[in-house]
């Protein structure tokens, strides 16, 4: 599929994009905002969602089979679009996959060192994610003295596909939740869930406007797109894009639940057989 | 392991007992305080938990894995701890099992008719029990002219494993999940999942003196007994009972959260395999 149009490469084989369930989405819809000539592939695995707390072996596991399927449709570069497996797989990943693969906590750990003045960042998240302390090795990585305070949040997932994104309940448990780490004079607060978009407006409310919030969707976003510029892999602007769903399980409840993720209707979901 | 004292047999093989997870716990701790004698084996699926939102397909092949999996442990009778796979896979399971099978909801709906004046029936559950529909189904075979009100509860299972058990969060999220039953003056109130009687307390907190709570797990257990009995399977009295507990996934994960299910110590809990 790649062509030579003057002095520029141009590759039309669609991205593909991954996560355990419908979070991924909120990742694909910013991609899709970003490069709306790109065609995109979406793997959920909702046969084994959710990941945030399954163990390490688990999910390095399902995130083989799923690359495996979406190396088949002859993706040129995969987005791992969903924390805990970025955590747990991405290293393997990398080294084993013939196409660039890209996370969310590089790109979203990167926004936020840019984004704090005072380098103290929170990260909220799954249990696998924040247990893993991926985003606080990453972000010291790129910036060694940044302080990070993490706070895993296992209800949010839940409450946000519950469809409970605002009102007092979400408020309260928001509050809880992130009392410790704003104790830390935190500046910069890493959405570290790819959930966690649809709660924008209720962080926003209960932790004031000092604190810049970092939706790693918009950063994976930024970072896929640099990728494709740097390895001459953008798709011709004429070519026909499509857009493909796969889940593992449950495809009806997919297309109805996912299409709050990606803010816009979800068509064609085709369900998979895994062999995990 | 079957012998004869007297004139009675006594079978000191285990009872077999499974859930997705940990819900089932808090069966398998009915079952031991009403069969004090007898061994038991526990099998949570955590690599695969909840079963709550996923299709009957999937919770069929899961299902019968583990059936597999006691038997071939040699157990006298299998209880399916988890009201998801019991609206699911008990009829497939039952014709294909070589020891009796029990599920959840037939001693629930029993208890509840039982329990009811009005014969006005709430039951909460997952969204996998609920949409089955097992319950009002299984309730008004019992008791033709009850009338059924179900409502899906999807948050308190997260809930209950974050251990947010009291408080404000819990009151607002039962009386918001409630509202529309208590509307139809239900008399009794099923706990359609394996891990609401830990919501107890703050159920009886939010609804009031007025209504019966049913706790399948103790319905269950009654269930378990009276089967034993019937068919002279009681374990002699004086062998050497045990207790043991398998999981697909995170046995440490299992052991801290699963004691808060069992009310008691959790020891020993082995990983194993799963095919699918």
């Amino acid at each position: 599929m790649q062509e030579k149009i003057g002095n520029k490469n141009k590759d039309n084989r669609p991205i593909g994009i991954f996560d355990s369930g419908f979070g991924g989405l909120t990742v694909m819809a910013a991609i899709k905002k970003a490069l709306p000539m790109e065609s995109l592939i979406y793997f959920g695995d909702t046969a084994h969602i959710p990941y945030g707390s399954k163990s390490r072996n688990m999910v390095v596991k399902y995130s083989k089979e799923i690359i495996d399927f979406l190396i088949k449709h002859k993706v040129k570069l995969v987005v791992i679009a969903c924390n805990t497996a970025s955590a747990f797989a991405l290293s393997i990943l990398r080294r084993t996959s013939p196409v660039p693969v890209i996370d969310v906590i590089e790109p979203g750990s990167k926004a936020a060192v840019y984004a704090s003045k005072n380098k103290k960042i929170g990260v909220i998240g799954t249990e696998g994610t924040i247990s893993s302390k991926s985003y606080p090795r990453k972000i010291n990585k790129i910036f060694k003295c940044a302080k990070v305070y993490q706070q895993v949040c296992p209800l949010l997932v839940p409450l946000i596909e519950e469809g409970w994104n605002s009102g007092e309940i979400i408020d309260s448990i928001v509050k809880k939740y992130l009392k410790p780490i704003l104790n830390r004079q935190i500046d910069t607060l890493i959405l570290g869930c790819t959930h966690y978009p649809l709660l924008k407006k209720a962080l926003e409310k209960n932790i004031g406007n000092n604190i810049a919030l970092i939706d790693s969707a918009k950063a994976t976003a930024r970072e896929v797109k640099d990728t494709l510029m740097k390895s001459h892999l953008f798709a011709n602007i004429k070519s026909k894009k499509f857009l493909k769903f796969y889940v593992s399980d449950n495809p009806k409840k997919f297309q109805i639940i996912g299409s709050r993720f990606f803010s816009g209707e979800i068509l064609n979901v085709k369900k998979v057989k895994m062999i995990n």
